[in-house]
């Protein structure tokens, strides 16, 4: 793509199918509202709908016609025929899979983050254009990780033919894919967790084939990932069915997908409720297979005494920024702050309420998370202080008001949150609610009463910290990711990094979605017992010829040691 | 112990509880029938039950004591309590405790074996005294893995504050325990997969604490075991709410145990019915949580061409073997033999037969595991061919008919198996099927058609692996290890080791509950992010002064290199 088209309008229309009967011509970026089945399109029979601009209110071109349970079937059939090939790829085939496709996202970053916009309201730069390449980024790093080649940890426990009393076999073991994966669109990274998002990225650096359900709230954006996914496939000569995106109206088709018996587990990123309903779905398969939902975390931040020595003005900036980054519609958006009963928390109540009052309307990626964001806001107005709220008639360009959000600021005290669990749960918008805490003991107190987050703050000096142990070993059982002085919105991509955490933040809290670690999810460990060398993978041959990390009888064994 | 009571009545006698009012002397291996509820007994007010002698029909002293919901609930909240300092002690220190338990076992291995087998009927020696130093074994392996300390999967990505276009925080990750396990102690180990088996010694080697709910088939082993653990944690000073075991004669206390808030995970080994009644309870809970039940295995062998140049004796020999080893009360039990449609299959047939008409009948561990098998065996000879049993009046002595099994061969034909799913269905007991089939196709619409097992075994000559690398390719979809030349029965303790695969053979393919990776189940990756030097745990210090393996930067860092 040579140029990359400004205006939403000229964007909208260029990417509007031909109305040209059957032959659809789908060249470039064209987009034509179809599934993909593997290397073919769905049909155009389904329950259709649109994108909705929810800057402007209108609906956005093409029209997109809903999966069918055939098209699905297909799709998950396709999904484990391509399976026994595509499993059985090498490292270094998959790692320049893998980077095609980072290229392709590369390549057409501009119009992904053009039709991104219209179709969520984010903005192009730095959000959009900066997600584009996560996404591509991502997609590198797991290519640089199966072409390593080490992260299927590789064991050997050479035979023992003189053991007493009984001589031992030889074992060897290594993580294999474990099969076809369901993965879920979520609305709040129409890129970077979407059809090319982290999940898929990583399943098929595993080896694991990957159906998509697209998020019907950006399936422009969708389509296009689809593209650049298949387009790398057939450029790699890979089977077609290790990648297909399903479009849907509604909930049927993702419904069916996580029973589907071809699925072998499922990858998730959106609500508590949504989750959960997967999680249940699954758990009620004749066969359950592995479930990984990221769902809902309220992200607590501890304001410890000496965190006020930067200043309440700065600490308010640092914490508004988070709570508003993306318009609050962040995993790790600060949910709860607690503060301690004192002038500085006083002080810094004060430059929060400044900053929300002179905050302007967000534009949320859906009349729905809008709505839901507004009752959520009320209903907890009806339980708690409203702080601050951020005026209502600061735009009055305003076309699609109900999808606008306003930043509330809430405040309680330690014994209310105590008396009622609910206020822990997450808002998804642009609020926090600040618990003011009399003592030590009642920090401690909170964070016993936490459910499971993605992450816990801890803000304050070095010596607050060491004066804190207890509540930071309580706070490790609470959450996947413990910060010190930062903000917990910008999650890294990287090999340390745990997006997760214990329920309801998570599934299951033994793995990450986000980061090198996320690769796990997706394989299983095979042991393979007294095989010749040659029928071994190489992974697992004496020689070494990859040249990876391994554990030989226990022991770790440097890269490359055993072929000197 | 200095001396071991050879004849099981003596032991019986010496094992009663002193009938002393509430008074009981509790001394050494004297069982009291109470549950243990951290460091103190459990009451004598609920359910009673006792252990039978399945050799002889008797009831064996003492009685045992239902555990109440109130002692439930004290041993939870004990654990809950136990936690916080138990997952922070250092990995030596878990090590020596472990040792204590292992050298615990050891002591009294020759008590436990004779107790396990007035209860069982599993032989002393050599099954009973090997499985007493498989369970110390296993307790060896875990501690040596915590001392040397790099099973946590250490991971630093330090900070780069130049990168543009922003800067990297500091992140480092490992693997923390999760939290109190519920562990279900199995009927066909009484030592090995029980109150001080495998899942006990990988969640406390991990750093949780355990609650077990003993087997009421063998409830004095369980309390010997109780005690020999107890022991170990008084005398290593630590919080006595780590280790705590329910006895019960029904299915109340574990139902109640797996949807207990405080119980972060569950391990259990037994049945499919068994195992998905708790995996069902725990996907309903308020917070699912991590439930890792082993369960049901078929555990195919496919005998290829060349498997014959052995001779059809031999052949024979090892697969009765198996088929018989500990009753055919293993989890491994070869239950499906694909045969190719030859002469040689015929002479393998011919031998097998003859080694079930010549078998002696098998003492069950329970009346309702050899009634179980009495009824699954006769449900099968109305499927398929009933080619031979074992003699039912070759014990004049029985004294209890019904703990009594006989061997059974049953043989089908590949298209009557692909009819039938329920034939690839475990029989818990000395059964097998022979499944004929008429080419390479019949093995491989057979290997597709399994569900999950946890082996799946191949015969051959390696030219016939080589020829049949696609059946690999498919079994290894199927199952958690594969078996060139040999039985699957025998699993050994090591770190390569698999014991896991696709449900039904387990709940979680993605681990195994036998071998180091067993710990796995019970940890999680926790981030620190932004964390002063000081604050970190010490596997996370850059000094690494424990000196473990590490990734650093992506890049497996030696361990003690980072020392130099």
């Amino acid at each position: 793509m040579a140029t990359i088209a400004r205006g939403s309008r000229t964007i909208a229309a260029r990417h509007a199918p031909r109305e040209a009967g059957c032959g659809i011509i789908t060249n470039d970026m064209e987009l034509t509202g179809q599934s993909l089945i593997g290397s073919r399109r769905g049909g155009r029979d389904g329950a259709p709908f649109h994108a909705l601009n929810p800057q402007t209110g209108e609906t956005l071109a093409p029209k997109y016609h809903s999966a069918s349970q055939a098209e699905l079937n297909d799709a998950a059939e396709l999904a484990a025929e391509s399976f026994t090939s595509y499993s059985r790829l090498g490292g270094k085939e998959r790692a320049a899979f893998l980077r095609r496709i980072a290229d392709g996202f590369d390549a057409h970053r501009g119009e992904l983050a053009e039709r991104a916009n219209l179709e969520t309201g984010l903005p192009v730069s730095p959000r959009l254009l900066g997600e584009a390449a996560r996404t591509s980024g991502q997609f590198r790093m797991f290519a640089d990780l199966v072409d390593e080649g080490s992260w299927v940890q590789a064991r050997i426990d050479p035979a023992l033919p003189d053991r007493k009393p009984q001589p031992r076999v030889d074992l060897r073991s290594m993580l294999r894919p474990i099969g076809p994966v369901a993965v879920f669109g979520a609305s709040n990274f129409p890129l970077a967790f979407s059809v090319g998002g982290g999940d898929s990225a990583s399943a098929l650096a595993a080896g694991c084939p990957v159906i998509v359900k697209a998020h019907p709230a950006h399936p422009g954006t969708s389509e296009m990932a689809a593209k650049i996914v298949a387009e790398a496939v057939a450029a790699s000569g890979l089977h077609p069915g290790i990648f297909s995106v399903l479009f849907d109206a509604g909930i049927e088709a993702g419904a069916a997908l996580v029973r589907h018996p071809r699925i072998r587990a499922v990858g998730f990123t959106g609500s508590l409720k949504g989750g959960r309903a997967l999680m249940d779905l699954v758990a009620a398969r004749p066969d359950p297979i592995p479930c990984f939902t990221e769902m809902s975390s309220g992200n607590p931040v501890f304001v410890l005494p000496g965190a006020f020595r930067q200043g309440a003005a700065t600490l308010a900036a640092n914490l508004f920024g988070s709570v508003t980054l993306g318009c609050g519609q962040m995993c790790t958006k600060p949910g709860i702050v607690l503060l301690p009963d004192a002038p500085d928390a006083a002080a810094l109540t004060g430059e929060l309420r400044g900053l929300v009052e002179q905050s302007k309307a967000f534009t949320m990626l859906t009349p729905g998370i809008a709505r839901e964001y507004g009752r959520a806001a009320k209903a907890r107005a009806g339980q708690v202080t409203l702080v601050a709220e951020a005026p209502h008639h600061d735009n009055p360009q305003e076309r699609e008001p109900h999808v606008h959000a306003h930043a509330r600021l809430f405040s309680a005290d330690v014994e209310q949150l105590l008396a009622d669990p609910s206020l822990f749960h997450e808002i998804f918008g642009p609020d926090t609610l600040l618990v003011s805490c009399a003592s030590t003991h009642d920090f401690l107190r909170a964070a016993h009463a936490l459910e499971g987050h993605l992450t816990a703050t801890v803000l304050g000096t070095e010596d607050d910290l060491e004066a804190n142990r207890e509540l930071i070993q309580v706070l490790e059982q609470k959450a996947g990711r413990l910060i010190f002085n930062g903000v917990p919105t910008g999650v890294e991509v990287a090999h340390a990094m745990v997006h997760g955490g214990p329920y309801p933040a998570t599934s299951d809290a033994r793995f990450t979605s986000v980061g090198s670690q996320a690769i796990f999810r997706w394989a299983r460990p095979v042991c393979y017992q007294n095989f010749p060398q040659a029928l071994l993978p190489e992974e697992l041959q004496d020689a070494n010829p990859l040249g990876i990390a391994r554990l030989w009888d226990g022991k770790p064994e440097m890269a490359r040691q055993r072929l000197s």
